[in-house]
């Protein structure tokens, strides 16, 4: 992905696009993110499912706000790591990786279940969605997961990553994924060790997703990032959403044919 | 319950009853219990869901081989207490119990789901059995998260408990319980702070199945426990299940119309 | 203790007095409590050892912290219930009471040793705090873990409770403990259930604290508590102090002779 | 580390060595390992401190039995990954290193001490063993905990590591270590992923440590260890116990200067 070249205006294409936000990680009596301020805002919701954060209140509370506001619920599924909040790789096996994901979503699914809203997608979380975007086996461990669980639903992706490809070849349906929080060098998302400086202001966020919906090597993303931790979250949300919104783009969750766009 | 009078043969009327056992509660490095030997023995297996025991693994090895041997899968839901194992009890909130039901009936119906074997009934674990067959509160939170999950899933509780009463009121299916490897005192099953001299060889535990049989205030009695880490489990399962048999009674798990009966 | 006549005055004897908080209970990336504005405002610590709350990082950073401001440092021991903060009464067995007690005790004294500082005392937290009160079993067991850890450890307790006995009768210094953050009912301090209004404002914790120290039956307390996650916990314990420097009060911890008091 | 000449006997070379066994691993419900077989066998015990294994009963019990059997107690510190086993890598910082050996540690020696007997070496466990031995800043870490906690433990690690360079400088003592229960290829000590069949029976393990003795490269090695855990491991340590006996050598902990040789 390139995204050294200004765009013009006439590049922009308007399409559909879903907007995404990891949450639902608080935990006990531990309060985190901005959930409540960024659910109005955004069209999918991944949620934590227990594991790296979450736990069954917090499930619960955030599939009932997600269902309230007509979002897409998602399982956030991330390495077993309460500690390291899912960000500190841990050398699991594919087996490991396949049992975890299909324990994750399933507690997650129980409370979609219990609040009437589909689980409509998986979207790994830290260290984990890391490592199975370029390790081939790991990536086929989650999507045998997905299979095993439910086939219907949509693996969020990095473009051209270990785990998009083996989606494929599994006959799942990918999304992929552009992070507008996170700085791209060399065209490669950094997830880890950035500074605030690097991200810039909500304005310079949404110049991101601009300059990413111009790019022709972009085409196929289907969905913008922004996590509910991020410093700021609501501000840089609503800001890449008016951006989106301006340049003509249909703002919905992308596995909801019937979805109310977000307006 | 009364186990005072000692039956005659003439009393014993042959019936449907289902042999259930807890298992499924190995975790991580950890053997625990004759899970591969009782397997073959039982028709109902209760699966420890990762909280009191269990892990993601475990929970796949447990329902694969659950399935091979056609035998029903239930989750066997406890407090997260992993280093108690369930057996203490903790002062948790209705809505509390509500929240952990779900979210580990959920996690163990990812891996029914992925084995392709249904899913059939919820049996608490250690103190929060106990606490639901004596709360009102906290059945209701238990039928509460059934319902939400799925209202097709049977309730197993002890004969005249809360969570029998409340599971009625909900309009839930109640499978009421009888203990093979537990004392009775007056009546009451005594789940913790027994003897093995109290519980006695297999051939008595055998006939006490036999005598709750015969006892006519046990007639609603609908399945038998025998638990996987009880020392000489297999063989107290064998003796119980041939007695039954010599009894006359069908053995099978009573969620599964369609199911082979055991022989 | 009855706190119902209105102190005169007169009444009031200035004593040397230890202003003690419970911190060091962020976790991850959790933040809890407003642990560094709170510091320089009180006597003695009570950090948190990673089992209710706490983690090694925040063990080292209370400590140093604590250290820097001269201020007395505690184990703060709870029960191994994260989810749930310490606060669910789990029935554990007075073995289990003690060896959670050296357990906890000597990962924080880890990070005193490490520290340069000593480890002078000892408080149970949350619902361990209110069952070893009313328990003797667990008094005695959490006095047979002080005395094999370090028989020099001050046991804070509430007055007239079977852990200020037991820690009597077991030849160790115990520190009587009054809540300002907490409503007292009929002279009980009421820890959960509670509402902010009954807290009321900064001023009103000052005069709960003016009024015990005017009231005879209360002249054995040593220590007056503020919580550092009660809201506005810094506010509070700025009044409190004040409060208790106007009435002429050396502020210091109990433990440290040669503390410098608290200016 | 060359094991490829086979030994004549003039070669040996009669001296000290401690025999170690890793225990104490425990959990709950859960046994795991042959410690009451193999304390009287050994002269020093790693105990597990409750991260990647054992609990606050299991540690007591452990340092009590050893103290009976007058074996050396160490601290076998872990990645807090209980699932895990502290067998996975975890990508923890240098920070997160440190700060886990001194929770660690002190978790452990609160133990020893309400036992009156002394703490005396660290060794680490599984993953964080081998990461600390090729990781410069990993072992540093571990020996700045060592210092801050104890600078008089001594710390186990494998001959020319990255640990045993780093406690050297930092002025530690180092007991270098050669395992009887692991295979070693071409000079290299192979932790995981090994068979029984390379492991060979008692003898064969016994027929490993003479050739290690023999080997002028091994001359520094001053402690051999057995895996509770390893099949066989009671035999295994009585075979090698007794070939060391008969070689003339002195098998005791080389930190009690005082300690009674084993007989």
């Amino acid at each position: 992905m390139s995204l050294a070249v200004p765009p013009g205006p006439a590049q922009v294409i308007a399409r559909t696009l879903d907007l995404n936000c990891d949450l639902g990680e608080s935990f006990g009596v531990y309060r985190y993110g901005a959930d409540e301020a960024v659910m109005p805002l955004v069209t999918s919701a991944n949620v934590a499912c227990g594991a790296h954060a979450g736990d069954p209140r917090t499930m619960r509370t955030s599939v009932e706000l997600a269902a309230r506001h007509g979002v897409a619920v998602g399982a956030h599924v991330g390495l077993p790591d309460r500690e390291g909040f899912g960000r500190r790789m841990i050398s699991v096996t594919a087996e490991e990786a396949r049992d975890l994901c299909l324990a994750q979503m399933g507690a997650l699914s129980a409370f979609t279940r219990a609040a009437g809203t589909p689980l409509v997608h998986l979207k790994l979380h830290g260290a984990l969605y890391m490592m199975a975007m370029g390790d081939a086996d790991l990536a086929d461990a989650v999507c045998g997961a997905v299979l095993g669980f439910d086939a219907s639903l949509r693996v969020v992706a990095l473009p051209a990553s270990a785990l998009a490809t083996s989606a494929r070849a599994h006959g799942l349906t990918v999304v992929e994924e552009f992070f507008a929080d996170r700085p791209y060098r060399n065209g490669q998302v950094t997830m880890f060790g950035w500074t605030p400086e690097e991200l810039g202001p909500p304005e310079a966020a949404a110049g991101r997703v601009e300059a990413m919906l111009a790019d022709p090597t972009c085409s196929s993303i289907g969905t913008v990032c922004v996590h509910s931790d991020t410093p700021g979250a609501p501000a840089l949300l609503q800001a890449v959403s008016d951006r989106l919104r301006r340049l003509g783009c249909d703002l919905r969750a992308p596995s909801t044919a019937a979805s109310t766009p977000r307006t």
